[in-house]
């Protein structure tokens, strides 16, 4: 939060102005669950995208990534389904995407390139054809501004709640407000579960600036989660600018208050998806400070935070910094071992200091254990060779987790 | 195995002629268990070792690194203790290492230069040096040429079973032998728990020839299930040669048969660790071949033998291929998914294609099951690129896993 922006209780993307929503149960899911979902805007969008790196992207991101190099200021919406990730599916998966980029666009008038489309679920299965065009043809009707709650509960996998929020922020010109909704599960550093998130705002906003705040925001929200490189096949972040507040961002001021509201957004969705990681049973703030660099720190936090050790360790509430240490210096990072320090924290504990030098110091073995029996708690450490920074949100490797993923598919 | 080795039974460290080892419980490890290991030659040996590339090494690491910095002539053994990493220790627990070269060296009448060192256990605790005196006071009279199952059972931590072996090979000199034991456990691919390997020969050789030939050997062996950079703060592998069989190792022929049967005992030692990796219910051989290059393909094999979601899959016995290729497809690895293919299967049933151009071919859901069940199977992914090939052994990631590393220290 600013002094400009703020929560709106209970948003979602149909929160800024001219947007509608619906979803519809299309029988995609097995569950029968909700699975089919539509955001459009009442005129046209600018609109900007963040796409995994997974060199296998599945259809929806290649198409999606043409759709917007083509048209990034005439953008309509956003058809999501859940359940399928058409992902290994070849060219019949890429001629699906496109049907259902077609049929979003005759469901509301609209020119096929002007639809974004999005999948999630499982691998290497084509889509149900027939189940999308009876969805589609079933959702037009009921599209509608107060739509954005239900969206974001039919977007779910394996999430076990709906993510959504929005915000308002006063610029000089006027107030804006931005929504969003998000869908992620997996672990967290979801290594290749599939990341979604939807936002909007009624901004006026060129598809540049929109762009280039999309991609500030993203870099420390949902890229300090998981996200780049070490993606899904299916991760997708889109925005849609429809200008209905008639409020405009331009550069200066405007814009950096609308980036740091847009920030805090993603921020908040992000974490979301941390906290409902699969098997989540700790959320831990890491921070990497003192590094020779940016990129050492966030190698170190990385591989910190991916560690299949540590994670367990985390989900034993064992204050094993050991660990983290190692991970530390396995992670690539520039590293003096006798620069070393590591403090742990809670939000109701001052910082206790476990490493001095690279050496534990005389702590207690209670009061850090207390720490790491949180449930949300900070690791900091400190490489003391620079001033290189990143924090990352990450959560423990518990049982549950081998559950959920040993059994997922069958 | 070739024409020229084969393996000796019950083999170990002491099978060569000329080394002698036993082992005490020194009260170091918490259980009461034997911790404590000293392995010696009857003469001056040439010695070679391969140490973890993390950047907080422990102690022993730094001071066996100096000691053959200085020293790869003469060397007369190796003390062992389990139970405490001597990691994250300082100065102070350098300072105990060097004693522990001391302890050795006295109770031997040999040098302190003349003696490796190397521990395993909890981090950032002082070793109870006491301990280790008296328990080194008590090593020496137990020397014996069958020493070596002792050995290998004492440098256990959470391994359930000791690994040890020997082969003898057929050199153009005469008969030489190899012997070794190791300790792994943890993950495979182990993150960061500890590797030990020592290995033992009665070959003449040169240093600088059994350097050669250890490094090849670990690279196709050890180095294929960890190591090499994603390693703890203690692994260490070494290797010791005495000489005593009179037949000597040189270069052309002999050099490759010994090479050879180094590497076939080390792929041995390594393939018990992965069978014995904590929780393991899944054996599982990872083939990548046609990359770009042999780093692309070992990219590739690196990334799906560590992804959790890949792993989750084995522990379930869910033949999600999706998993695989997606991890591949996040690897850095070059990669057409259009070119991708992907065979499983297991020494009872034919190869079974799952995946053809990148998409699923017409496989019976059932075929593959049953292949995934097997408590060891192959995974072949083809990238349709180049000749660039990987070889790696990794197991599944179960709720044992989880119990023991969220538990293992308090």
């Amino acid at each position: 939060m600013s002094n400009y922006h703020r929560n709106v209780p209970d948003g979602s993307v149909t929160t800024p102005r001219g947007f509608v929503a619906a979803a519809v149960a299309a029988g995609i899911k097995q569950s029968g669950r909700p699975d089919l979902v539509l955001v459009t805007a009442d005129r046209d969008c600018a609109a900007a995208g963040v796409f995994t790196r997974n060199r296998v992207p599945a259809a929806p991101v290649l198409l999606d990534r043409e759709t917007l190099a083509a048209n990034r200021a005439a953008l309509r919406g956003v058809l999501i389904n859940a359940g399928n990730a058409n992902a290994c599916t070849g060219e019949p998966g890429l001629a699906d995407a496109r049907e259902m980029q077609r049929l979003a666009a005759t469901a509301v008038g609209a020119q096929p390139e002007q639809f974004l489309v999005m999948s999630t679920g499982v691998i290497g299965v084509p889509l149900p054809m027939a189940r999308v065009r009876a969805g589609v043809a079933a959702l037009a009707p009921l599209l509608k501004a107060g739509g954005g709650p239900a969206a974001a509960e039919a977007i779910m996998t394996t999430d076990t709640r709906p993510k959504r929020a929005a915000v308002e922020v006063d610029l000089p010109g006027g107030r804006v407000t931005i929504g969003g909704m998000a869908k992620g599960a997996g672990m967290i550093h979801p290594d290749m579960a599939t990341l979604l998130g939807v936002l909007t705002t009624d901004a006026a906003i060129s598809p540049d600036v929109l762009d280039a705040s999309l991609r500030e925001a993203v870099a420390v929200s949902f890229n300090a989660i998981s996200i780049d490189g070490d993606t899904s096949t299916n991760d997708s972040i889109v925005i849609l600018a429809n200008g209905a507040s008639g409020v405009a961002v331009g550069d200066g001021e405007s814009r950096a208050r609308f980036t740091a509201a847009l920030t805090d957004l993603c921020r908040q969705l992000a974490q979301m998806i941390v906290r409902d990681g699969e098997g989540a049973t700790r959320f831990v703030t890491l921070v990497v400070t003192g590094a020779a660099s940016a990129a050492d720190a966030r190698r170190a936090a990385d591989t910190i935070a991916t560690s299949p050790l540590v994670k367990t360790a985390f989900a034993g509430g064992d204050p094993n910094w050991g660990r983290i240490v190692m991970a530390a210096g396995r992670s690539g990072a520039a590293l003096d071992p006798a620069r070393l320090a590591l403090w742990v924290e809670t939000t109701d504990s001052p910082p206790l200091q476990l490493v001095s030098g690279g050496t534990p110091t005389g702590y207690a073995e209670a009061d850090a254990a207390a720490v790491f029996a949180a449930p949300e708690f900070t690791v900091r450490l400190d490489l003391g060779l620079g001033d290189g920074a990143a924090m990352l949100w990450t959560t423990d490797l518990s049982h549950e987790y081998v559950s959920i993923n040993a059994d997922y598919r069958t």
